[in-house]
């Protein structure tokens, strides 16, 4: 059984009830009166996988005290159209509050975990990583990295100082590979690889050279990729970026390279669909 | 000539920049030396509306001193691919630091008002206004209302605060249409008007006998829809709303309906290309 | 039974506490024995209405554990002097803690309710609606806004994205009152009315021509009010604005017009008298 | 020549643009084109002691660049019906979004300094000082305070942790007068003076055994006032307390008490009359 | 009985563990399976004077739900090696992510505390006050306060607005000790004592002459010191200051100083020899 | 030429500024004429590395405008006592401000790169690096890892979420030595090293069995540990951590170790000496 680890989402729960409430809903104020206990229930109208149902409860929370909110199926798991993946009870205007929040934060984490799926059912039998990239949404970095684990994806580096990842710019601004990675090398926190992102085969061999630990294929061909991780030939982790899509993941894949990473995965989210759904108690 | 009134956005910069760099670039501190002052060029690589270009001087100036930033193209102008949109000059170490956030923002903004534009143009001479929803990313909400209208769309209510929407749940809630509708005239602030969310055309009338100042047609069909535009004749604003699309819009929009909401410019957002590249001063 | 819907208050009852207790409560150390638990009671030492007695609660429970508060009396209602409104126990060092802060906010909420509810009951009859400004305190706004409902009032937009009111310098700055009022009416959120603020009755004839849905009469004589509400003849909203007093605000109502709003409300609050008075348990 | 020692406001000032803000001024942004320029002028519209007029600048720094603002007479200065006390230049867009926030700061600042040099006033000649209390409006405790310096009066303590006042509370949960002065003076700070609150005479001399360093008469008359001077004598610092008005306080000056406090300075604050008119720049 | 009063933590606890958390612990997501329950005890591992237990419940319950601290000791109390301090139960992953937090806090504040004890052993009969000083760890002072007092000390003043402290700095900018003495004690709350910093015995008898409160003695060797507080004879206190040391302070003590005030109690803290140790549960 | 990389401190010196000022500097106030300009000298009373100058320039900008600081060593460069550091000029009142904030970052971080450097210097010539810990100060954690690169130490992994250390009560609660670091090896992100905590020689080489890229050999004897380091034979890095001393930390470098872990660099730091002077500008 996993454990996804959820990031401390209270600044980010608050923030998305300040912006969406300002100060209350007056629609709610005006219409339903003080009173009145409600329960609801959030459905699935499509195939997905589910991430994020632990931020319903934690947005309720936030609205005001007395609302409950039952998970009905765990974090990560698929979930077929017109399932019910959680049920609320509490006071109507607390539920009110909470259901566009809690539907934003749902639909767009479980729209994530829904894609990683897809990408990681695609390259199933090879062996290799689906990852994803720093190409995420302002603050939403640790929530989408979240996601992409509950989708079966796996996380690159967090932010800038968490991994090393020489990129075309760093090349430039240190005058060429073999300059940068060993630079890198000398200077890396002992638990941290040095990662150096290669345009061509001759950049992956000066790489491999000067002792990269990982090596990013950058918008190459198949036939290259292949000759790549042919060239590398275990010494290193091989890493292939840019453009890949659900359509031609898998025979990435089957070039041998280790991991697959997709910025598309957290840069360009749809949002699955879930609605809730409200009923009086009597 | 037109102004879009970027909102405050100093912290989400903040939070954005925090998220990425953690306690400071690793990869560029080991590989950059410290004097190198480079240029760099934000340059499109697909047809865009270009949204957002005054965050990257934001971004710039929260990454530390000394970086300038020409913007070459207007805030909400039609990009083609290959086109400089920014200009950067400073320390190589900051214009890295502030790359990814930077172009994160813009790519995502610009992605909006791309796709706005887009349903704009698919109704042009039918007098309707394209608007965006409450299902927005957490956070994001200011900024993405913003970039629709760089797109040339209008904003629905922003909050829960500023607008009245009595919706299916408010209508359980309270009793029925006119109960809802009725409440809220009552107690309305004097600015505001009510709208009501309708799924019948028995709704419709009710809503109109109740005095609803804007109806909300959500998901008829396009003959209902036309039907409905003819009952309120006038006397109250009409808004189509539910699952429309780019192939659907026009259709919907030659139904005389006054206001189309699309949820997807949010909430499904596809980032646009574009890339900085860096070069050394010398 | 109406609800006043209490806007989130955590920041400011945490700014307010850290204000007033700094590292601690230096006396209550000095003098109080740590196990001591007491009650205590907050009377009313005048005739008022009460509102921001939930905030009470609030204020003990952000300062310790262990305090239960009970409130005895219902918000927005009248209390005679030497009622008690709320009774508290818990540690003494809690109680001593919460005092002040707690009290500061209800005395200043309560003298808004207060003034608000004068204002009402002199417009009795009439129909016509009192309401407040955003010539408010620093910080306050929406609790402000929420006492002058508490007190029989409305509430005025509540900050400058909520709504439209063009003022004199609005008119300076863009030409004229038609061009002002059609410029706004183009571009106006389909659920906002455009309201306009005219000195003379040739404004008032202006604004009309031009569409404006709501006027607002600013600092007119009793006469001209009269005729401006008889030109309107029920076309839009009219709000009569300016330096309106208990004294003269009946006569105001007389006139005819819709809205009365009177800025003192929230910017020149009496604070009205109410006392905390502990007692040991045994 | 005296400085007031304005407190830090970046926090304050902040919170008031986005409480009057929102996302964005909706009139301005409707009604005036972007690219003009304008100046305005802050004027008095009653005789009045002004106090926060350094807000002016900081409050429109706030709102974007390209403002400037010249003040026109010294903070804590008297200033007459129709003169100027800063004039602005900067985009209208700027000077409109700053007016309500730097007005609302200024009319309530310079309302406690001008209400306090009243109270200074009355007491002339009589070496009494007029100080505040902690009765203040939630988040405004430094800056009303730092307004009543403006008005020529002292600051009492400015929080629980800087000043040691055993109040009738204490007391009672304390065991008596002398118990808790002698407690309080075993642990005060050494740069602290124990001061406590005396309901009768015999408190005072109560008080004064067990070694007072200040002492607070607490809504006694004239009399039992001029009698506890008299038991003092000159031993401890007297201060005078409770419901003082501006008809009571010069003879309670001249009961020889050192310190008078009046809560009414920051908990019952009349705003002064100041207006901000704009002109359009050629 | 003491109570030490606990300055408010929840800023500080909430910083400490998102610099230590960032996104999540990521070796305990990998090695421990989720369901697992632990409890842990924290034993002393040399003899020291405990402050800052009851953080170790706050930053567990910042951690997440379910987890239990029993304090085995009292705050402020001496502990010999080998003892437990606290024992927790709850999810492992929780005991493990507020592990390194609870201890880093624990560790600090009880060193301090010890160190403090230290001290004022040291001077045991002279009835002499150690205390503490402005030289603390930034976002620690309140804290490093708090655990001074735990370990029997006093606090000099907290800030620079609850204390008048005269330093060489000041006298310098005011034109010698009797000027600032008497500006002081001109404008001083009447709440507060002045201070002044002598560096000679003719500061002295100038400072006494302008009638300073309170005297400290800068960096004067041991039989100034006598001289010192024989010339003020009781008429102020009198505080040694500058590089006391264990070694060097009963001997300052002996010279009939009130107060001796040790900048290293807060400045260069020696953290204390604490661990936690994880059983699971069956 | 070094860059040490200064993470942002934004928000660490508004912290510890308020906590220092409070509402302000009440001696200042009351001692120095507004108007007074002067400059002061930061000076080094002692041997030392510097670390953290680019402080005082930022909590100088932080206390108001005008003041001007010039750095007069570079970061990280040894300081002879009686070298100035940094030269202020401006007002008085804001240096005097600036003061302690300043030189209590100053003395704190130099202290750490001071002993850091001891350390470094102690192991010269054998190739062996001295790390840090997460034995940190709340809210210190970033600067004080500065503090070790600016003193020519290395940093261990920030924060629990950018590196992999399997600690004791990790192999507790996962079962064992081998399960643990298999589990991590196979989830870790590909750009992180699997670490593993080892207190015997039999784990040393369970670990190495299972796959480890670095061991940490807990608190064994020099022996073990050359044992240890022959065992690994160059397939992982070797880390020696646990009450290593100044005294003894030549010995363990000796014995081949990569990595050297010391916990009191930054958890029991010692602040060096500098001192500020201040004279008036004529």
């Amino acid at each position: 059984m996993t454990v996804f680890d959820l990031p401390d989402v209270t600044n980010l729960i608050h923030t998305a009830l300040a912006e969406d409430l300002g100060v209350g809903d007056l629609t709610t104020r005006l219409t339903v009166p003080p009173g009145v206990r409600a329960r609801a229930e959030i459905m699935a109208k499509e195939q997905l996988i589910i991430a994020g149902l632990p931020l319903v409860r934690r947005v309720c929370e936030a609205c005001g005290r007395g609302a409950t909110v039952e998970e009905c199926v765990d974090e990560g798991a698929p979930v077929a159209p017109g399932m019910i993946v959680a049920r609320l009870t509490g006071p109507a205007t607390t539920l009110l509050a909470a259901e566009r929040t809690a539907l934003n934060l749902l639909q767009h984490l479980s729209g994530i975990a829904t894609t990683t799926a897809d990408y990681v059912g695609a390259v199933a039998g090879f062996g290799c990583r689906i990852v994803d990239t720093r190409k995420t949404i302002a603050g939403m970095r640790a929530l989408q990295k979240y996601a992409v684990r509950c989708g079966g994806g796996f996380n690159h580096r967090i932010r800038l100082d968490d991994g090393i990842l020489i990129k075309d710019n760093h090349i430039v601004a240190s005058g060429g590979v073999s300059a940068a990675v060993m630079a890198a090398l000398a200077g890396a926190p002992h638990g941290i690889k040095v990662e150096v992102e290669c345009a061509t085969l001759a950049d992956v061999r000066e790489a491999l050279a000067a002792g990269a630990e990982a090596i990013l294929l950058d918008n190459m061909n198949l036939e290259d990729m292949r000759t790549a991780v042919r060239l590398v030939g275990g010494r290193a982790t091989v890493e292939a970026s840019g453009g890949i899509t659900l359509e031609s993941v898998r025979d990435v894949a089957a070039t041998g390279v280790h991991i697959i990473s997709v910025g598309a995965l957290t840069h360009s989210v749809r949002a699955v669909d879930l609605s809730m759904s409200l009923y009086l108690e009597r």
